[in-house]
This record gives C-alpha cells, structure tokens and sequence, in this order.
C-alpha cells in the first residue's frame, strides 16, 4: 500500500471534531448562547482539563504536566521514531468570562482530531506529534495573557508563574494545587521540532475577503498606554469655557488624536481607546480627572515606535495647551513576532493545495504561537470568525470553515512530521 | 432717635454668621474636610433641620412646615404690618453627597443672621421678613433639583413631589413622614413680596476679576441630553480601521465638538460632557456602546436653541460616517430665567453703596431663586467661590466675602421691606 497516497487523499472527521468542541462547551457553559465561561484554574477549568485529559488519554496518548499545569499529550505511530522531537499543535482551553466555544478549544480538538484521523488510518508520522493546552493563555483571571505558553518557552521563571496574583486575589499556584494540575514535567521545556497552531482569526478580514484560509505570517507588536489626566474639576454651568482644564475634554481629545495617526500612518497601524473613565464622571461636572486607555499594534515595530513617539508628543502638547498634566504608564509592550517563512509557505501552499482560499495575513491578537515561535520554527492557521466576533459567546466559525482548518492543520504537521532535519 | 440713620449704618455679626455655619457643617461632616454630607430627607439632613428651625424659634419666628417640607420662619419687629406680605429670603440646607459648608446654608444662615442684626438693633422692617429652607434643592437623592420650591410656587404638584422615587429606591413623601417634616402649610404657598437669596458664587468669575459682590441678573438656560451610541464591539487588534463602528470614538468626537461649539457661539455660551460610559470599557475591545452627557448652558434662550439644533446635526452627519445609531435623550431643559431688573438694581446698588465692588452677571447654576422669580420680584446676591469649587467639601468663601455679602443682603431686604407697594 502506498501510503503516501493514502496520506494525500486524508481528511479528518469534522462531525467528531465538531461534538468534541460541544461537550467541552457543556462546561461552564452561558445560559441561552454558545458560548462558555472556563475562567483559567476555576472549577470549570479543572472539569474541562480533565475531559480533554480522558480524550488524549483514550487516543493512546503519553500526557506530561509541567510545572505550571501545561498539559502536553504525544502520540507515537507504530513507525514513528520516538527519539525524535515531536512536531507540536495545540492552544489553550480557558475562556475570557463570557468567551466562546471556538477561540483556543478549536487548536487544542483540532489537535486530537488530526491525530484520530491519523491513526484511525493507520498512517504513523516519523517525529511523534504532540498536542498541547497552555495555562491561562487569556489572562482574564491571571495577568499577563499566554503566561502558560511563555514559563513553557523559558521567558518567565516557573517561581514568577506560580507567584501570580489573579484580579480576585488568588494565587495561580495554589489554585493549580487546588485543581490537581500542577505536574512535574520541568519549564521551560524541550523544544519541539515545530509549532503549529489553528485558530479562529477574532477578526473580521477573512470572512469581509470571502477567503477560508488565513496562513499567519506575524503576530502583530502590541503597545498598551494607560493615559491619567487631572485637571480643575468644576461646575458646568458656573465656569467660563476659558477658565476651564478639562480633563474630559482632553481624554476626548487623545481619542479622536488615536483615530486620525492610526489612518495618516495607514498601513496596518491600527489604534483603539476601548476604555475612558471620568471622575466623578457627573452630567453638570467639569470632570476632576480622566483615565484612558490607547492600544496601539503594528506588523512594523519601527512603525509602532513612531506610533508611541507620536502619542507622547501630543499628550504634551494637550496637557500644555488644557493646563492639565498628563502622566502615561505603559501596560503591556510586545514587539511584533516573524513567524517562520518555510513554515508560514508550508500553510500557504497547503491549504491552495487542499483547493481552499487563503490570504496571507499577521495576527491582530496575542497566541501561545507567538511564545514557541521563540524556540521552534512557528506559524498559524486561521479560520473566518462570523462578523470578526470574538471573546463573545456569540463567536462563530462555520463547520465548513473548522473543517477546512482543520485539514490544513492535518497536512501540515504530518508533512512536517515526515520531513528530514526541518528543525534547522 | 432717627430709625434710617440706625439702619443705614447696622452691620451684621460675621462671629455669629460664621458659629452657626460651623455648627450646621458638624452635622454630616467629611471627616478631614470642612465639608459635610446631607443629602435631602436622610437622618443627616433632619438634625440639621432640626438645629436650624431651633435657631429660628430663638428668634421668636413664627414657623410653618409645608407638605413637601419646605420650612418657612416670619419675623415681625414691633412695628411691622403683619397684614403685609412678607419679603422672604433663604435658600437650602440639603447638600450633594460630598458637599461644601456655604452651598445653601449661607443663604439659609445669612438670612437668620438678617433678621438677629435687626431685632437685637430693635429696628423693625414695615413689612415682616420671612427666611425658608426649600426642600431637596440639590436634587441628588431625588431628582429633579430645586423640587421643593418649584412645588412651593406651583411648578409640580404636592402629589406629584410626594411621589418622586430616589436613586436609593426611597419615595420622597415616605422620608418626609419618616423625618417628622412633612408639614400642613398649603403648596402652592402665597407669594411673598419679593425675593432675594444670598449664594455663593460656585463659579471662578469673581474671584477672577477681583469683585467682591455679583448682583445676579439671570439663570442660565440649561439643555442637557443624554446621548446613546450603538456600533459593533471589535477585537482592538483584529478589526481593521476601516471596518470599525466605534462608538467610543464617536463619543470622543460628540466631547470634542462640543467645545468647539462653545467656542465658536461664544459669549455666555458654556457646553460640558461631564459623563462618558463606555461597555464594556476594557483596553482591547472596540466598544460595543457609549453614553455620554451634554451640558449647554446659555442666558439666551435663541443662541441656546442653536446649539442644540447644531449639536443634533452633528450627531446625524456622524452617526453617518461611523456606521453607528446615535439617539438621544432629553434629561433636563430650562429656560433662561430673568430676574427683576428692580431688584437686581437695588442689589448693586447697595453693594456700592457700602463700598464694595459689584459685577452684574448670570448664573451659571440653578437656584431656588429662579423659581420664586416666577411668582414675585426677585434677584440674586453673589460672593465669590475660592478657585471656582463648588460641590466640593473643600468649597470656600473667606469671611470677609461672607460678611460683605450678608450686609448686602440685610440692606436689600430692608429696603425692599420697608418700601410702599413694591409687589407692583
């Protein structure tokens, strides 16, 4: 039998991967929508883990935890070489409070299902396959996002991990005691030959374009500025326009700045203020002070940079012409990531093979394949999300979509799995 | 003994003034501050009812209690017409949750201190003076301002006051019963003969320009709306700029034209968004919806009719250009109110004549003044507010001002009181 044949003519089961992502939806799951609420090591969290756990378990998998509840399951056909470093997938299945069922559940099934498909077929891959779920990759209830993913690559101390505060003042490690999910395996980890991750796009460019594959080049650098301004709060009827320091007006004024250096920098700069809180934000009251948020990302930290340069020296200038201070204090700041040329084709060239459409496209938000691109040649598919809906219980991807992903996934890491010395 | 040379050179007590100021502020007081917290009908608000209506008594004043708690004391000297109507003075003692000690009570204090000046000089006025706290003028507990004397000249029916539904859930008329200030004096009440209420200014516009004494020509007309912004709540770095329907941006802009607005109208033209909400309000999502306030203020009921028609286009061209549905709402309107050029002249007048410096001027706040002035001759005395605080537990007026104000009001009340057949 020839089994490169039987490779290519291959497709993965969507009905299977499909029920999959709706049991694990059952837990935590939000009344009256699709949606799921799986906050990262609450009790929905640990039922979750523990249902994906019994299914890798059931395939025949080998399940590590590390150190800081990562869990990875690698699979081994009867003519896999073990010694070999696994060709990896996966992603995470914690959810944002009111999440849906696609985003970081669909990486992490795609993952078991690519293997079924291959074993149910009797194919094995040269280098094993891994599928993995990172801890707290929302960092919804544990700040920073991806914090499993980056103690897994090396860029945060296990001791660092384990001491997060969560924003209801839980510590991550007690809570992944708590839970039974605090394993042995060492962090950072061996790392694997490659990394591939599926994921739903959480925008809205694929499905506005009609294309069905997104092969992921980057991930986009992040700059999150919080903006506090402090002025002269006074009574809005009793004070003259030119008596006025208004930092309302001002937090306004930063906001429609936002828009207008996001569209004359044009590219893909894009720039978002999702956040303004005035105190003691009152219809007749000069606000006393305002703080803002300002989210800027670019594919082209230089770019990014003159985005951020910009930013300041408006601020100084407002605060100067309103006569009230402006303090900045940066919240997160990620440089954009390259995911790996060969890798990123490999999805490309797969999926026009496959028949689907596919634009090539940077990531808008954060993934764990962003922190294993530090360590492995990396790179993304993603699927169309229904209107761009994302972390939303009304996130949709439809299954022709998922299973076009899916496929592509499968292609790729099997394609991977068998090639000589990819791991340059 | 020659009475008008008496009167032309009594002064009042400012020790006696600034001692029952002090005493009212204990009741209620912000700790660390020389403010205090009486919101209408609380146990707060009835101790300091109490203290006041003492005062009153000790003042041999005759006392009545209306059905929405308006308290009204009349003096009459030995020699005074009991037949006349009264030439009534006052103001408030409820506050705003985190209030100043003049706000109000000056007014209420001042006018006591008035009649303490005349009885201890053994001066009578021809007609009697009477001196009134107004129920919930601040409107904070129970929306709308100024309720109690807009129910005591006939603008809203008792029923009506009675039933009003606070923020806490409490109904008006209930905490009046439950206070022991819900009186048998009929609303509407009998029009006095004229009206003059001492306030500070609660504006920077005094101090400012160095003027000890505003003789306050009219009320500003306030339009204040509500505006609803629906669009489509994005991922922050997913959503391409030109796929946004961003109502945090729209409201920024809705902030920002407002002042430009206010500049370009000019004159009196004031134009505040004191409130901005957005939701979900976090660093990384477009948000899904916003509302924000605006505040116009104008003593020209045309150009204020302009600005809110300006402001209605503007929302439509935008709703346009940003995809977004803009609705607004309607919280407040009144007219520019006019007080009574007669008695607006006598308070300059007066002022000058006992040496202080004087400005006519609007105000920019609302008063129970306004709503006696549409049942009798009535105007305004202002004292200046230190940097403009008003609402505020560190709002301040120096003694000096104090002092100056309340001989304006002791000379403006007797003469009026002493006049034939004023109430044309």
């Amino acid at each position: 039998m020839n089994r490169e044949v039987d490779l290519y003519k291959l497709r993965i089961n969507i009905d299977r991967l499909l029920e999959r992502l709706d049991d694990l939806a059952k837990i935590g799951a939000i009344e009256n929508t699709d949606g799921c609420s799986r906050l990262a090591l609450t009790d929905e969290d640990k039922e979750g883990r523990d249902l994906v756990v019994t299914w890798m378990r059931d395939l025949g998998m080998d399940i590590t935890i590390d150190g800081i509840g990562n869990v990875v399951a690698v699979w081994t056909g009867p003519h896999t070489d073990p010694t070999l470093k696994p060709v990896m997938t996966g992603s995470h299945i914690d959810t944002v409070k009111t999440g849906g069922r696609y985003d970081g559940n669909l990486g992490v099934l795609a993952g078991l299902e690519v293997v079924e498909t291959l074993a149910e077929a009797g194919i094995s891959t040269r280098h094993p396959l891994a599928v993995g779920f990172f801890t707290d990759e929302e960092g919804s209830r544990f700040p920073p996002d991806m914090l499993g993913s980056l103690v897994y690559v090396g860029g945060m101390s296990l001791e660092d991990g384990l001491d997060t505060v969560g924003i209801d003042g839980a510590v991550l490690g007690d809570e992944l005691e708590r839970i039974g999910y605090r394993g042995g395996a060492p962090c950072p980890a061996v790392a694997p030959h490659a990394f591939v991750e599926l994921h739903i796009e959480q925008g809205p460019v694929l499905e506005a374009e009609g294309v069905t594959i997104g092969a992921v080049e980057s991930v986009q650098g992040i700059s999150w500025t919080e903006i506090t301004i402090k002025g002269q709060s006074n009574h809005a009827g009793t004070t003259p326009m030119h008596l006025r320091r208004d930092p309302g007006y001002a937090a306004a004024r930063i906001a429609t700045f936002v828009r207008e250096l996001a569209l004359e920098l044009g590219g893909r700069q894009v720039a978002t203020v999702g956040q303004i809180k005035l105190h003691p934000n009152l219809v007749n009251v000069v606000a006393a002070n305002a703080t803002i948020t300002v989210d800027l990302r670019n594919t082209e930290e230089a770019i990014l940079q003159q985005a951020e340069q910009r930013l300041v020296e408006f601020c100084d200038r407002l605060a100067e012409d309103e006569k009230v201070t402006i303090t900045t204090r940066s919240l997160a700041r990620f440089e954009p990531v390259v995911f790996d040329p060969e890798v990123v084709d490999r999805v490309a060239h797969t999926a026009a093979e496959l028949g689907y459409s596919v634009k090539r496209m940077p990531s808008g938000a954060g993934h764990d394949a962003q922190m294993l691109a530090r360590v492995c040649p990396t790179a993304m598919i993603f699927t169309p999300s229904w209107e761009g809906l994302s972390h939303n219980p009304f996130e949709f991807t439809a299954p022709e979509d998922l299973e076009a992903g899916t496929n592509v996934l499968l292609h790729v890491l099997a394609a991977l799995a068998n090639e000589n010395g990819y791991n340059k």
